[in-house]
């Protein structure tokens, strides 16, 4: 919270009724003009629409129009080099703007309120922020995607241990790794143009929460400010805050997947993985230890999943249980919907710029997939496909697995002959399978690991990128 | 928990590695038998589609279906009856299922899970779940949406006072206020569809998380289980579960919704209010105080809205960074997505039932409407409309309810005299803008209260409807 | 995010094993200064401390000793007088410091951080800050609480309807509603204090995981730092942030009690029941309706509940499957702790502030309670004390409340050969209890609302928060 | 939900005055039984404590008190035995019981319910279930920090990697790093303490709200049932729910706790690290890949720390914006608060049981720790005590690291001669702080690694666990 020290002696715009002034306690409680005066583009825009409207519903002059553009056009140029002066006094951006219009043009800006109301006023400028947003978020989810679509061409005979439960399950290759993100982050961006057709309504014309008195046209205004739905009811129109929740819940699942990413690059910096290096200049050290390269990024990355967690619950348990329609309750929106869409643009972006500089140390991955017995299971399909059902073939390959444990060698080192003493079905031909290149190569379906089925995958994800 | 005393002697599928068995109290603690037989169908469906497709491919023997077709055919019948006995030595549905079919059929059943995994098939399981749920959550949302529109047009001509801040604003019709209500649902029924989409996907495949090396047909058992896509990578299929959270995320915005609704009918049951009457077969009695009639079930809706939150917020935590593929974390999800798919749909049906019998009181709603100066709005657009501006109108007016107040009558109990002391703007037709109906009559625009557009809106509301 | 032009050329505290400089992108992602500014008392409290005992240890020079003192003073100044230019090139408060510190006094500055690391020095500057913040939080606890207690005492006689379910019960005193919220608020005091313990512990001397090298002498840091505890482990002293959690849970919980008495403030403020009267400095107008006004900080209190269970549960995220030790994602734990405090603090006072003005009108809570048949259950225990089983008395109340229902009555307004129709052990005595006064009177035990045993529970209201 | 198709025809406890009956919806919707027939101890605990109290107070017969207590012996012994039936029809565990008690012992069974109402009554039955659960959550605590203790002591000489950042920082003690959590669980066993006095609250005698007419003796109850203390407001008394609050809480941090040392489990499993052995008891395989041991016990835990969350989130939503007093959104409290006490004492009991059964690798701890320049902080260190100020050590050893690196050598592995081209400071002595038990050794004091302080420190923990 800054310091203000503009507290205007001037009325409230609703002062008519009161008796006395709104306490200064009261008036930095309430205010919101600290975190709102970032709306001040949207404000002014859909000020001018409402105007033009008006004037060509007759409801002000064109005179009026001409004073309110112009003086909207002072107001632009004096927030824009920092000479504006925001008040307290004036609670919100809303009256901030219509104050400093009134003293710039007279009459006209007093009339510019005309047919409609704070309510549906800040409905609107949330709305344009949010549509704004949503549309620079997607297009951070594409530059992530198209960095981890590079990565993944980078490394397409690069192998590691595919994990399950952190156990080496099966080898994959590191552009299938890589292409499992873009499909996480695929469905994020599918879900943000999803969300946006409901972000895309326009408020307006719902006044306070009845509609207005004056012959509005609201098709006109949502075609000057580009919206493709008016809202059907004017109570809905001024508390709906569902498309806040819907994109800051669309941001919730964006950082649950950088929190995945984050979680295996710390891994993967580890000594014991070693699997990748980062560039130092995304790195930091310690303040003690001389020997520090932490990748604090990721692990940040990795901590602000809880800050837009956070605000997703702040916001549902907001709007839980008010009665219709406007509360003020709903000022609450504002600030947890501006923090996540920072933070998530803000992780996004500086993850793709670190996954370009990303360098893959082919060799660790490569001894981690030795480790663990990752073609166990095509040990198993080889017998199956020699006739064997399944379930045998498993208990079978388990027992080859527990011998070569006490060996202490991988099963492609056992020979030919120990591998008979499980199965007599067991032939020459098994080697193939058990080495890393022959059980990606065996994976040769849509969506498996294959390399010619992830080559096809990437051109597929490309192909998605440009149509998207 | 209930206590189970089938536990087996016999080995788990994976127990050939193994130098002791697993603990009864890890059995119990890992197992999800409870919970996870309430997926049997879909396990069994899924099952059967795979198995077809094996057999298509020649993995597997057209007796070999035959068998399992004629196991599964039986232990449906089983599971239908309760005779099936699940055992908690048996983990979890898969197992359980595999395990029968095996006893009833012999070696087609070990044959079964060739190319495929748990991993891939609780995902797969889930999926078929989860998508008719969608469809049962949507169809009650309709539901609920019928209730009101009904409500709605049995009161067209009903006028209660429309709140902000719970301080009277302006007078609305009862209908438009249902239709504020039939809008939100509107949205939420998108969500739903919109989760739809993202859910339509099939994982199986994917086998353990790279995919398998039988000449598996996907395309094949996507068609006979009526998936729309393909999951397109395998590390992916088996560790997403976007699709759960989504559709949390869209049943909780349902809840907040109820949550409203729900705050206002337990306000409008309170005797100061008295605006509705609720059918005793849904209001609970108090053990103690005779006179009790409690709108239980709103309350109890309202409440649930901190369950279906809490799931929420249970699964992004849950997938919170989770490294790569699958890890047994996962098994969490299902408790929290069933129990907010039983919550929401049987709060959307007994909410619907409930509208479906509330009475109005319109004298009591039009007498809160009569206080808190309804129409000073109206007042004040007609002084603009009289050619002042509206900041001036808005102060003039809030003089004359400062007056008015002090004189313990409303607006329209003002003499002419009276009212002109405050502007000589105002003439003898300041009257019709004073009344209730006329107030709504003159917000006579798209979103507005004004009856005639209403109207319009219940008429496009029944038309989306049908075509949604 | 205010923008930093002071970038500054200079190498990091850490930089001499980097090969490029951190990128300002990261490095703009990464620094903590523009919130953790706010702890610079603590960071230099905590400072002079150590050095202190560096000095008494003999780690450093009575110079050094002397001249990080004149340091830190000038810095005092400095930032007091707004001089101090803090610089996102230098991450974080600590290394901004630091780094003048050493501009100031050259090789003293250098020595300052031996012996510690930024992970423990970090731990105890949070800790310094959150000791005091719960001091002032306790502190606004008790306000409140005096504000209630006042406004008890000034409704001894004032009758309202107590509410189950939102409709009427029993009778209650306004001051008895009042204490209802005095105990709450004990319990937040208490779980504050017993938080405070927790948050009472030295983590200095920790260094970055393991302890330090140096002859550190922890108890001395301890007394001249006033803490009752030090960590007794290293590991766990620089990664523990429990305390931040217990105190924004204990925060979760005031918000939720200030909650529900915003939503009562609301509701009374509500023309229908018009039970309180706020000052016009606590309340705001409509930008459109001149009639309005409204409850506005209640409202605004309500819905900063979200944000601080928000900040709770992003805490409870962002600590879930850390490793040991420090971790980066621990930064993030600082900005939901301030916004936590300021938001809970800021609403206590405004709260307590608001409630001293509060005025009662006792005309309409009586009226409200003379609604809803709220002697009903004084009429059933009327009856169990002329030996009727309590469940029978029950029954028999039912219908004479419906047969009151019907007649559109008052139980007290009908007669007594009416009353005996229902029971023939009605005697002239039952008008006694059937008034609001009786029924008060009645309830004369421990915790009840009898006067007498509500002035008591306010003599030791008072009594302990003196004694706490 | 299970079905139930005993609904009994009779009317509910207060169907008097209700002209038709509830629905079976409604029924189904809003009954408890379901869940709260878990508190039938309590509730039968709780009745037989107020039965002598109203004997005593002669407000019942020393008959009714005889038939009372008979009945409710017969009652226990039929649910021990699971012959009572639970019926949907009598909605929750309190009218099942008081319905079969009125069977059984007639009149007497009617007078029960004088004097209280289910709004108190459930308050008590949550209190006593919550007391005894906060015990043996506090019980499972010590067990776990017991299994930890233990393997501290046979790990006194076990040295693996200290991280911060999950990169190599310092070497320390597998004995220190068990305490880390033994420390962790110690404020958990204070908070469960904490919490405890505020769960340690007799609410019986506010009755519906407001307390009750008859000559009750809250001492008499509060003593005969082991409570601590009085709830002072009967308002305040039946919408509490802080205590559930606080203990699930309390919860959350605990399985924050166990999401921590479960990482860590799973991470040292790895192959890579395989720094732990798990008992194959407590591991489980895979459907498909037969070489896998999986560690799903700590996987699992870590899942349900969301549960958990999830829970916490949920009651704290329930409660918000509740206006006084009870609601029947309360309800909802019971659920959520059996599933986390479930949930926390099932995890603390298993890891504390695998806990015992986990071997450590010392080898494998040590080559890691080898690796990542772990004594670079001691060569500074090293540097200072030779005069050097710790920033320009912390310079000069970066140096020395990036030389190391480059010659892929461990520092110790340099020659003096190599050691001292970066500081002539550097002599023969330099080695010995260069080894791992140097370094450890020389972090002796208070919460430092050294081998002797941690030992006194494991002493100091039992001691406290024999005071707690």
């Amino acid at each position: 919270m800054t310091a203000h020290n503009s507290l205007s002696k001037k009325h409230q715009a609703w002062s008519g009724l009161f008796s006395e002034p709104v306490s200064v306690i009261t008036q930095r409680f309430t205010a919101s003009i600290d975190f709102d005066q970032r709306l001040w583009r949207e404000d002014i825009q859909g000020s001018l629409a409402h105007a033009k409207m008006l004037c060509i519903q007759n409801v002000i002059s064109a005179q009026d129009l001409l004073d309110i553009e112009r003086g909207m056009a002072q107001i632009t140029k004096e927030i824009e080099s920092g000479q504006f002066e925001f008040s307290l006094a004036h609670e919100d951006i809303h009256l901030n703007i219509e104050k400093r219009l009134t003293e710039l043009v007279g009459e006209a800006g007093k009339r510019l309120h005309t047919g409609r109301s704070r309510n549906d006023q800040v409905a609107l400028d949330v709305r344009l922020y949010t549509r704004r947003a949503v549309d620079e978020l997607r297009a951070s989810v594409v530059e992530l995607q198209k960095a981890l679509l590079m990565q993944a061409k980078q490394n397409v005979h690069t192998i590691l241990p595919g994990f399950t439960h952190l156990q080496v399950a099966q080898p994959v290759s590191f552009e299938h790794h890589c292409l499992a993100y873009v499909e996480m982050l695929m469905r994020d961006a599918e879900r943000l143009i999803d969300a946006r057709k409901r972000v895309d309504t326009l408020p307006l014309g719902a006044a306070a929460l009845a509609g207005t008195t004056f012959p509005i046209d609201r098709d006109h205004v949502a075609k000057s400010l580009g919206f493709a739905r008016i809202a059907e009811n004017s109570l809905d129109a001024v508390s709906d805050r569902d498309f806040v929740i819907e994109v800051v819940s669309a941001c919730a699942t964006i950082m649950m997947h950088l929190s995945r990413l984050s979680e295996e690059l710390v891994l993967w910096m580890n000594p014991r993985f070693a699997f990748v290096r980062l560039p130092d200049r995304f790195t930091t050290g310690s303040s003690i230890m001389p020997q520090k390269k932490n990748p604090d990024v990721a692990e940040l990355i990795r901590g602000k999943t809880g800050r837009v967690y956070g605000h997703l619950m702040g916001l549902l348990t907001l709007m839980k249980g008010q009665a219709l329609a406007y509360n003020k309750d709903n000022q609450e929106d504002k600030e947890p919907l501006f923090d996540t869409v920072d933070t998530v643009t803000g992780s996004l972006r500086i993850m793709a710029e670190m996954l370009a500089g990303l360098q893959t140390v082919p060799a660790n991955m490569r001894a981690a997939a030795m480790e663990g017995y990752a073609t166990a299971t095509d040990l198993a399909d080889y017998l199956v496909r020699k006739g064997m059902a399944f379930r045998e073939a498993h208990e079978v390959v388990a027992l080859a697995v527990k011998a070569a444990q006490e060996a202490q060698k991988d099963l492609s080192a056992l020979s030919l002959k120990e591998l008979q003493t499980f199965s007599g079905l067991i032939g020459e031909d098994v080697f193939a399978c058990l080495s890393l290149e022959g059980s990606l190569a065996a994976r040769d379906h849509f969506g498996g690991t294959a390399p010619r089925q992830v080559e096809a995958a990437i051109a597929r994800a490309y192909a998605r990128l440009s149509a998207g």
